[in-house]
């Protein structure tokens, strides 16, 4: 007879539901493989339960309710009280993630939240486990689901980005407001989290550039495929010099990057390091029994006695803000000799080589399409100030960033 | 002032000599994050060093000889006496696992092995921890960093395998003697540790059936090639009904499966199971840094006191041998009228139903390249020796499996 494993379930919506109904089937085998049987012992809902009474019959504190408050104060006070907690929630880990690892640390208890970045993609017991004695240099992930599914069907349908939206809003797979996920905060939350795993420091989320999908128009999709690319929604956080990147943008990919090939709803991380070269973890980024199982690895961890301890962070590195990108640019133009070498004047100015050109005639108008070698961010943008201001320019131009083939950023 | 690790090392080739110099260079990070400095306190070599020694003067041996002999002894001997044991030989686990694993549990210390599957790539773990608590229906795992890469290069250059394999040897990705690599042996005592994982069962390597890929042509990848298919060596663990299936073959592979991008000597495990869908974890398969590096990994989560225990094994699950693929077919006939219908009525005859044909001229014969729905292997087979009878045949029948798109097997 194994000694039950007590779980006060905070939130029970589509991943709550599923993991109620997953431990129900599972506690057989986690009672095998850890000695302990898991049993949900209470549920807090906005209409059912009762926080006292949860705390009072639980070991394990699971919560799956998101948001600040009242996730933040209910957890500290498991924490202080000696439960062991799961968390899936990013906004609060990537926030006050320190303050509550700390509490975990005083009282002897786990702080687990493995769900929180990736759904079931295990990238944050690989960084805190097997890549905990690694030097670790970069970290690119697509880390949010929606958009990579708007950017998949962009790419395999042709149609704009309104039209993939509300298709993506009719399916699930985007919020009626999409705004978190399609403006790249939901993946700068994420990030924030690895950043904080990897390197050992701690980000000020909203200080992270994000750049969403939203103005990514079918034709840069089209045009891009042609030289062989692909555009992802890629979270980046990375060493430069002595001190790191973090960032959000979407990104073209060269076909040989392992993030090239990750389509629709699906996540994926790819850990660089001088030791390992790089490891590519990949899977749902989302869906209540995914996620779910990920919540029920913490569950295990915690019912084996794991202990994982996340060090208290180190003063934070300096953040370097003008980092080096290859660029994809897009410029339609007057279609008359002489237009292409003063764009290609403006662009070797600011020392930018161009690695590959497609042009086309669009009646009056060209449209050139050109993808440059690396350049410092500040260049490109003082270039592109300077190609919007050329009189034979007939709309915005517009840029998107590129990693080259060596898999730099 | 942390107190010290004391690693025994058995073995000095290219992984131990990397995991030397990892050691010193990340002794103060591991120290940092677990509260105990790693030191070497003796090595073992054909030519120096001392067992006994060896034992009286660390708290952790690290294998890193390969073979049965003497490595079995030392490891047991180890264990016994309250050593715990990071091993990276693939053979000592699949063949000797559950003793050692026995006398572990026995003897309250951690028997390790993430190295001994796919490098650096985390599966071990991910089984073991985030997983522990799923049920896994089905691993399909490149676990040979050999054969993918001659595989890779021959799909690239359209060289055979002759050419690919000296090349593969003058690059140091191959042995002198091959055959361990691509007979599939080697992917054949991986399997074997990944399925006694993923299914709690034991299963003895020398049943397990294995294809290599020294009769693969040119011409039938570049045939597949046309069809959209990437060849790959791939090792396989599913369940079948109430038993499994275990077994090593080359594979074809549609573009969408998680496996087909994973290029050169590259490792890849797609895990699947109802719960999480499927995740997918890559990196290099071999090469001494990342291999140290993944020790290196289980040596972090010893000194963190991290448990993790392999349950005793279940009773055996019965072996299904008859189990479904779909198939690529390359004929070389006759070119004449009613052959392809000759052809057709054998294939009619066992049930298998064609997906797709491509044929072409050669001379007086015609090749016909087809890809077939799924079947049972006994059906498949049987056709395959009818077709061998039949008198417009040019050649012998070159049959390959063939993963299809809904990614069963």
């Amino acid at each position: 007879m194994s000694e039950p494993l007590r779980i006060g379930l905070l939130g029970r919506g589509t991943v709550g539901g599923a993991f109620e109904a997953l431990v129900a089937q599972q506690a057989d085998s986690v009672a095998a493989v850890t000695g302990r049987r898991p049993e949900i012992s209470g549920v807090l809902t906005r209409s059912v339960g009762d926080f006292d009474e949860i705390m009072a019959n639980s070991d394990v504190i699971v919560e799956l309710m998101g948001g600040l408050d009242p996730a933040k104060g209910m957890l500290e006070r498991a924490l202080i009280e000696g439960k062991h907690v799961i968390s899936a929630n990013k906004q609060l880990i990537s926030r006050h993630g320190e303050e509550l690892w700390a509490l975990a640390g005083d009282n002897g208890v786990q702080l687990r939240f493995e769900a929180a970045v990736a759904g079931v993609v295990p990238v944050i017991r690989v960084l805190g486990g097997s890549l905990s004695g690694a030097r670790i240099e970069r970290i690119h992930g697509i880390v949010n689901g929606t958009t990579n599914f708007i950017l998949s069907e962009m790419a395999r349908t042709g149609a704009d980005y309104e039209t993939v939206l509300a298709e993506a809003q009719r399916l699930g797979y985007a919020e009626a407001d999409p705004t978190e996920d399609v403006a790249g905060h939901d993946a700068a939350a994420k990030i924030a989290i690895l950043t904080r795993l990897a390197f050992g420091t701690s980000v000020d989320v909203d200080s992270i550039p994000c750049e969403g999908i939203e103005r990514i128009q079918p034709d840069d999709i089209a045009y891009a495929s042609e030289l062989g690319l692909s555009l992802k929604l890629i979270a980046t956080t990375e060493r430069v010099g002595d001190g790191i990147s973090v960032r959000v943008h979407p990104v073209f990919l060269y076909p040989g990057h392992p993030l090239a090939s990750i389509g629709g709803a699906f996540n994926a991380v790819t850990i660089e390091s001088d030791d390992i070269t790089e490891i590519t973890l990949s899977g749902p980024g989302a869906g209540g029994p995914q996620t779910a199982s990920a919540v029920l690895g913490d569950l295990v961890a915690i019912a084996s006695g794991a202990v994982t301890e996340i060090s208290p962070a180190t003063d934070p590195l300096p953040i370097v803000t003008d980092t080096e990108s290859a660029f994809y640019l897009h410029l339609e133009v007057e279609d008359r000799p002489g237009v292409l070498s003063q764009v290609a004047a403006v662009l070797g100015d600011h020392g930018i080589s161009v690695r590959s050109v497609v042009q086309r005639g669009l009646g009056e108008n060209a449209r050139l399409v050109m993808v440059s070698h690396r350049v410092s961010d500040a260049s490109f943008s003082a270039a592109l100030t300077q190609l919007s201001g050329l009189e034979s320019l007939r709309a915005e131009p517009r840029a998107i960033r590129v990693i080259e083939e060596d898999f730099g950023s």
